[in-house]
């Protein structure tokens, strides 16, 4: 172990736009060293998420930004090497936010849960059993609150979050039309995850489409996007509509305004006369519904209930290629890096 | 009472932007018969509103629009004349929505409550004690939920809906800054409203003087007007504000899309990375709080906890100008029309 070194990708310049792997940059430290309450994690899975285009700029976001030369944060699977912390002993596997890198120290106290190796797939905590889908839960959960019967729209929908909003709000009777980008994932939502409705944004006519599959109006629009699919999404909101807005993917890269008219009064106009509820969150906003989350989305998953699908990168190198395309649609299902064993 | 006749206002032309009188007519008509189940008002009071702007659109809007040739629509405060319903007999003063005209027919189960005379004055169940007042409790108690210490921005401070949101987040421990239009409102909404600091939308440098008067952000903004006060509010709104949105004054009047650049995706942003709660509502949406309204609104009133302020027109044939003069802040408090004895 002495003679391992962490590779790390580090934040190299701030992208303007779209990132290119120019803005990152690998770099060789040696291990570094835990002291009391802290454990030393290999990392094994690394989750690629849209969000991290937002800490990549030096704005206000959700969180602080990352540091020019920092490390890239991200939620990992990993391995506790050594530990300094009673909670915690070697081979434990666990869910951690140790970052773009082979090895991390952080404190035993950050580290969320341990997890079962003979139980789901670990990667799945990443995903579906993890953040993306607890977003998914949460947001319908308390905002989007589909009824029996009502149409439920949701973009990005062979994606974590997607995916599972719309797999979620199945079960619970709701009517559900899933977005996504060509012929292959539209498939996918329709025929492996079951959504009644699967239509291809880049589709000739797709506001006119959209419609169509939404004879009775919009109740839910679960908004991961922006851009276009919101822009078809408006007219056919019901009253008393409700917008869980977790992710605008399709303006992450935007340098500047889009061009006028200025449609910020026609917007308010529509949530007045139509009665909607337009709320922005992250999961963590409900985190006190996390246990419920982990146990009722683990029996849906070994009951077959909810599916995923995961698109794995193998090597830590690749994981700015991996991330830059994420940012327009470049993968399907869950993105994943596998670090190495 | 065989002599009298129904003087009626109807709208005579859909108004291009802001109205104009010939968007008007006034009418003689011999005075509607009653059948049974009915009830025969003589008007006394006729509560003109921003919302009736949208009622003279063809569009959809809350509810359908008032037709050409038919009377404006409008909430009173009448005299049963002559009763074929059982509840009601002749002299009752009662909450009606009688429109704007001398008299009408309607249904006995029409009728919203019985009005005491001897009780507060009963044009207050026009304004503070009625609709525009149950709008601002509503919406505080629903969607804004000021807690003890947070900041509470409301535009059109001097106006019913506003006066009236910020003296009920007073009561519960808010600090409040109202927004109004010219010196004497700013001045009554100051020193006779009791909200901690009043400004003036048309000075010079608003949006650098509403930012120094919410030094800790803004939690709640109860949003009735838009425009440029919404505008100058959004940077300042804090992680989980909540935006109640009742009306848009500012823009009932626009007759075509403001220039760009095209804001949403701003917006959107915003309400994403700040958590924000933008919702759309009217005070029917929470109907189930009127009675405990009426009730303690009643209570706050008559222990002079809530103060008001009428703006009252006398005559019928003035509502018109009264009412155009209303969409850009001509009026000064709660716009009554007094009918006449």
């Amino acid at each position: 172990m002495a003679s391992e070194r962490n590779t790390r990708i580090v934040l190299a310049s701030r992208p303007e736009g779209a990132p290119t792997p120019a803005d990152f940059r690998i770099e060789h430290a040696p291990l570094p060293t835990p002291r009391n309450g802290q454990v030393l994690l290999r990392n094994r899975w690394l989750s690629l998420d849209p969000y991290m285009r937002g800490r990549m700029n030096a704005g206000r976001s959700y969180a602080a930004p990352v540091e020019l030369g920092e490390v890239m944060d991200g939620g990992t699977v990993s391995e506790v090497v050594q530990s300094l912390h009673p909670a915690w002993s070697p081979g434990d596997l666990v869910l951690a936010h140790a970052g773009w890198q082979t090895h991390a120290v952080v404190d035993g106290e950050s580290l969320r849960r341990k997890l079962d190796p003979a139980g789901l797939p670990v990667q799945t905590a990443l995903g579906v059993h993890g953040m993306p889908g607890f977003t998914a839960y949460a947001g319908l959960r308390e905002i989007g609150k589909p009824q029996h019967g009502e149409t439920v729209v949701v973009a990005a929908a062979s994606g974590p979050v997607g995916a599972t909003v719309g797999q979620i709000a199945k079960l619970q009777g709701a009517r559900v039309v899933g977005i996504a980008g060509g012929p292959d994932k539209v498939s996918h939502v329709r025929d492996d995850l079951g959504f009644d409705v699967a239509l291809d944004h880049r589709a000739d006519d797709f506001a006119g489409r959209l419609a169509a599959a939404c004879p009775d109006g919009i109740d839910v629009y679960f908004e991961n996007v922006g851009g276009a699919v919101f822009d078809a999404v408006l007219p056919l909101l019901n009253d008393f509509a409700r917008i869980p807005v977790c992710g605008l993917v399709a303006h992450y890269n935007d340098t500047a305004p889009r061009n006028g008219p200025d449609r910020v009064p026609q917007l308010m106009s529509l949530i007045l006369t139509r009665h909607l509820t337009v709320r922005g969150f992250i999961q963590r906003d409900f985190i006190a519904l996390y246990p419920e989350f982990v146990r009722e989305m683990g029996q849906w998953l070994r009951e077959g209930r909810i599916r995923y699908r995961e698109d794995v990168v193998e090597g830590l190198v690749h994981a700015p290629e991996a991330f830059i395309g994420m940012l327009t649609g470049g993968n399907f299902g869950k993105l994943l890096v596998k670090i190495g064993d």
